[in-house]
């Protein structure tokens, strides 16, 4: 194989915001496999807030990307070669590839696409991991009752955009925050949700009192930090806090803001649940079937924000940080 | 009725821990009962973390109490008179009677005490509110497996202690953290804790790795503050950490401390329920049955720390925050 595979590797351990210098822009040639491995085309990479965090030292629910490595993220693409009995020349899977433009892999983790289902875009977000995660974040650990308010903040994300969307499904009101009026308006007008509050512009817990009149029975919280405290202080009793992200927090360079208004939780009874959508990955496919079924019949929209070029990654990634993202964020490298 | 009352009533809402000056004591005679009313004698009356928070204005799960109202407070007692037909004089009562000697109540949440099951004290510690938190809290929120270590904060409190002897009755680890060598000595040898913390002294994340090797699965908070932020970070997967009190937050004037570690409960699967025992009211008398087989069976020991004289209320009530006692704090005012 002839192949020049770029890769962004990573440098350094950013403090606060990732800068360009965290990263290393690597060309390197694409090996051969060996028995057991294949070589996939990257085509789309996803870009997720979770990135961030596997860029710190120290314990979490995976071990950081390492000094030098490739940055680790979640992709699709098309198999080249393949010394794996599992995937031939042509498939299209998915898995943690990372962020360069080959990879070769013992396939560990990875899955075949089926690219007639949907674009690979789609697979990649509202029915692949983004997707899922709202999906069981909402089903399994929310519980949402016909006629419940759901909550979502980061409405206009990934995530946050098939949450509001399933509560609705599921007989909910549901009320989004975002920042900024343009995500607002689409997150009503395009979506579906009952209502948006813009949290750079409202008052977050007067807008809650306003459109959660008889308090919020679920909260998914993608962003920790004020916003978690202002939902905290409009629970209704029982209520459900999904603690699916943190990002507000994710930069910061000081200690991490704690939800302060947590004795919340005990006056209405409610609980808080972290959430880590791994660990449904038996039920992938059953939930990536009934949001098919729902996109089929027009439920259910699937948004993405596509980027192209691997070497736009590092300003990329800062759009998860800054809000400027509208669906799933994700770079395009080729269409096939 | 020829008779004197003495009580504290609220004179102003504390700033920090509450002073002297916070109450009134007050000297009156003790009015007729009306039609349907009784006349309480109150014997010994409970002090509790919660009192605190009900001297704050704004909304609770019970609406503060007003300036110049009978300070709030469970207390069990005997009728003096009554023309109310469910209690007659001599009955032993409980219930929320306030911080004074006599009572003049509608029976409204009142329930009759058989004295001869066991002690007033008793059944106003482990066998009362205090036990059943305890009990409600661990079993129906931490839901304790056999081999399951559970940690509790204000280890030698009056829950506390009842907590670390069911989670010993149920199987478990049982792992406290209290402040100072004697409570921490009581707890293991008298009490039958696995191990003691001493957060006085010792680091706490330090110690808890050393005595919960595998991670804390149930973790019972009744502190709040640095001590919660400490076990969120040794949490094991999947735990549960049962929120049912904040004692160190109550004398703030600052904003409360929210658990800036809450991002492990993402990392670990883990969840934090807040929980009031009066949502198990309808299940009081089972709990109470079961706790008083343990008792007799001599796998329970209930502890009090009683305190001599209506007018000791102000200062023994800052015994609570101080740290200083042992076991159930109450006033006793009469023997019977």
């Amino acid at each position: 194989m002839n192949l020049t595979n770029h890769q962004f590797r990573l440098a350094a351990r950013p403090v606060g915001t990732p800068k360009r210098s965290d990263w290393t822009y690597v060309e390197e040639q694409v090996r051969e496999p060996a028995d057991g491995e294949l070589v996939v085309k990257v085509l789309y990479i996803s870009l997720d807030p979770a990135m961030r965090g596997w860029m710190n030292e120290g314990k979490s629910y995976v071990p950081p990307v390492g000094i030098g490595e490739v940055m680790r993220a979640f992709a699709a693409g098309r198999v080249l070669a393949s010394k794996h009995p599992g995937f031939k020349v042509g498939d299209y899977v998915s898995g943690v590839l990372g962020v360069q433009e080959f990879a070769v892999t013992n396939g560990a983790g990875l899955r075949k696409v089926d690219a007639r289902l949907a674009p690979l875009p789609v697979q990649m977000s509202t029915l692949g991991m983004t997707g899922l995660t709202a999906y069981f974040g909402l089903l399994e650990i929310g519980k949402p009752r016909p006629g419940d308010t759901v909550v979502v903040s980061a409405a206009a994300g990934a995530v946050g955009a098939v949450v509001g969307q399933i509560a609705k499904i599921k007989g909910c009101r549901a009320v989004g925050i975002a920042g900024g009026p343009e995500k607002c308006r689409s997150i009503v007008d395009e979506l579906g949700f009952d209502a948006a509050i813009d949290y750079k512009r409202e008052d977050v817990k007067k807008a809650l009192r306003t459109h959660c009149p008889k308090g919020v029975d679920v909260y998914f919280d993608n962003v920790g930090g004020d916003i978690l405290d202002a939902v905290l202080g409009e629970l209704a009793r029982g209520a459900r806090v999904v603690v699916c992200g943190m990002i507000s927090q994710y930069n910061n360079t000081g200690p991490m803001k704690g939800p302060s208004n947590y004795r919340w939780l005990l006056v209405n009874r409610a609980s808080m649940t972290g959430f880590l959508v791994f660990d449904y990955a038996e039920r992938y496919a059953e939930g990536a079937r009934e949001m098919a079924g729902w996109m089929a019949a027009g439920k259910l929209k699937s948004r993405e924000d596509i980027v192209d070029g691997l070497e736009a990654f590092p300003d990329a990634l800062l759009k998860l940080f800054n809000g400027e993202n509208q669906g799933k964020l994700m770079l395009r490298l080729a269409d096939a």
